[in-house]
């Protein structure tokens, strides 16, 4: 068997103890599998006497994480996180000294990608980030490799498992977003900071990667807007089941005509769809190609297990001697997207509203909506209480992005409506 | 960029024809991707006149395919089918002659695969058949790279989008199987001879492949007991969905405690679970990992797009310089399975009978379940037509697939039973 593939380990949380436990349980396994030995050298972290329930003793231990990539190994192993400070420095300088990268960090890919993959590139060395994108999913390789045919026309998916697992909670329970939220975060499925994850930061960076992948455009995860879930109510998630949907956060870009849409936000998702069925913590990410159709990959999107099992599989890539571009295609080949204005997108739309039970309200919103060119399905007053505001839901044909800001710009300065129309865009998928 | 990456082609039917048309329209792309062009060298096909909607033009024509591996190739494209014959005439002839091999041939990987990825690795060359199983589902990349740091315990999943199709139209039209597949026939959705792919052969090739690729082992197609879904009537599939059900033709491979139990039979799968979700001719595979936990990939698993689309893939990889062993480790490591009598494994079951209805049919039927361990979770009697036969549906508790079996026998010996039992397992994922 030839020489082992030796590495070094930064950040050693739930993800980092799984990565050695894994690599010390299947070791046999993965020695046959990768053509020879994968070595663990060196580890580093912030906390060196805190129970990780894995053996540590025969590694090498370094204070400062960034001095992993001066130790004698193959490829540095950076599970830190953050877009920037220690890990952005270990993964440069690991780049710089010719070390393989294995990355699960989302974050740094999304606003350090093209420079780090210009390093990598200039090093002659691989920077590989499966488990930064949708845990345990082989979402990156079936990009970067497995559907290398197609011309993408679409990516998108539930990135996020914990809105994922929150949403879910709120429609099987009926309980509102502030009180599910609590409950994840005692369960340890939502962070004690959740910005990142509700307000869609999270699934902005793993869209922007997916994006890069998929259209062969520099990772800008600027011109990506993202909405969370923290203004879903338990009310839209309970309307949305009478209507046969239910609300998921997604990130969606799709190619139209050579111009990228790229979003994050909460929709309305068919119940009975593919996107539909995956609850709680599950991610699922749809890709749509000009050959392959559409393809559907679905498991769990996070935890130790899952993440750590994408970077070993990194791993197994380098030591096989695997060698793609960082983003699928050679950096100086990535192009600047060309980003589409959403305004003229038609789609379905979901609206609440929450107005006075009083006549004439109907005939005001009709004008509006008449005025903006929006269509009306279904609108449904929703109880009934005199003179005290009430719920209306309207579901639209397919009408315009702009229309719809518009259209509930002006309805919300209605003298009868007490609160901004809740607007969720439907995604038929 | 390198100099172009050269192939030949044996086999232009609805897939080679699309293999071609992809590497023509998007070559650039493809270039880009693989750090090199693509370049069709030499074609070969029954017959020249046939229309096939590519430009052959510019390839060079060969009326033997064998001898396509004696043009000035990097790697043979085998997309002639068949387990024996001028396919394993080609490769064999390809790998000796140290060209890579692509093939999307089952048949010939199930039955030969063991001898040929010794013959590729004597070589020194690559065999790869990402288009062989599921079409479009990257599945083979899955398992040989993607899960390669898990032990896996369970691949299963719907292979044949012919038989999920004549299913699917069985339970949407409440039309007989055979009125169905003259149907399908008509539309080209199943062949003349329909036996490879009604009769469990074709999805027997197809989970014997993944097997090896999943536990290690070496192909047996010959280990592996295939039930079709010949014997599936209108009246199974209306019960299954009264009782929340769906029939699908599963390939089930699972690993209890080493021993590998491989099957490919119709089951009882619930509506709403992942399978229940997958209708007409689309494939989804199931991986169930010791990290990773469980993945399903969804997507079309036929046709001239989704298969091309995994040939070239594959063709792409090579042409990036990758090199996996043929079933995930070299093939001197592949294990002989231990093949796990089913016998002793538990389900539940659903069980149709077809008996008079006279009294005391119940107390027989009932001892002999009783005296072979089979606790009855529900029995019901469809319609009532006294001394005519009805319908009586009965589901078990977990029961021992012998006993079973065994019960069917007997049941079907009793003097009020009108035909042989339907026994369907509930394979509850």
């Amino acid at each position: 068997m030839s020489k082992p593939f030796r590495i070094g380990i930064a950040g050693l949380g739930t993800v980092g103890a799984g990565v050695v436990s894994i690599l010390q349980d299947n070791a046999a396994l993965i020695a046959t599998r990768a053509g020879r030995p994968i070595e663990i050298v060196s580890v580093s972290a912030r906390n060196r006497q805190k129970k990780r329930g894995v053996d540590l003793k025969k590694y090498q231990w370094l204070e400062k994480p960034e001095n992993i990539a001066d130790t004698d190994i193959d490829a540095v192993v950076e599970l830190i996180g953050g877009a920037d400070g220690a890990a952005k420095k270990l993964v440069e300088k690991a780049l710089d000294k010719r070390r393989h990268v294995v990355t699960a960090n989302k974050a740094l890919l999304a606003k350090h990608g093209l420079a780090l993959a210009q390093r990598a590139e200039k090093s002659n060395v691989s920077l590989n980030y499966e488990a930064s994108v949708a845990g345990g999913i082989p979402i990156i390789k079936a990009l970067r490799e497995g559907f290398g045919a197609n011309k993408i026309q679409a990516v998108y998916g539930i990135l996020n498992g914990t809105c994922n697992y929150i949403l879910t909670e709120m429609r099987e329970t009926g309980r509102s977003f502030s009180d599910v939220l609590k409950d994840a975060q005692a369960k340890g499925y939502a962070e004690a900071d959740p910005t990142f994850d509700v307000d869609g930061i999270d699934s902005a960076h793993k869209l922007c990667i997916l994006t890069s992948l998929a259209f062969g455009v520099k990772p800008d995860v600027k011109a990506l807007k993202a909405t969370g879930i923290r203004s879903i109510s338990a009310i839209d998630i309970d309307l949305a089941k009478d209507l046969g949907y239910k609300i998921k956060l997604l990130g969606i870009a799709k190619n139209y005509n050579g111009k990228i849409m790229q979003v994050v936000e909460p929709c309305l998702v068919p119940a009975q769809s593919g996107l539909g069925a995956v609850e709680g913590v599950f991610n699922a990410v749809y890709v749509q190609g000009d050959s392959v159709g559409s393809q559907l990959l679905t498991g769990r999107g996070a935890g130790a297990g899952p993440t750590a099992s994408s970077v070993v599989a990194d791993i197994i890539d380098l030591a096989r001697g695997q060698k793609i571009p960082v983003f699928g295609i050679p950096a100086a080949k990535l192009k600047d997207a060309q980003n589409l204005d959403r305004g003229s997108i038609e789609s379905r739309y979901y609206m609440r509203l929450n107005v006075l039970d009083v006549p004439g309200v109907i005939a005001e919103v009709g004008a509006i909506l008449r005025d903006h060119n929006v269509s009306v399905e279904s609108l449904v007053q929703r109880g009934r209480d005199i003179k005290k505001p009430v719920s209306v839901v309207i579901i639209t044909h397919d009408a315009k992005h702009r229309d719809m800001i518009e259209s509930c710009r002006l309805i919300h300065k209605l003298k009868f409506t007490r609160e901004p129309p809740c607007l969720i865009r439907i995604e038929e998928l």
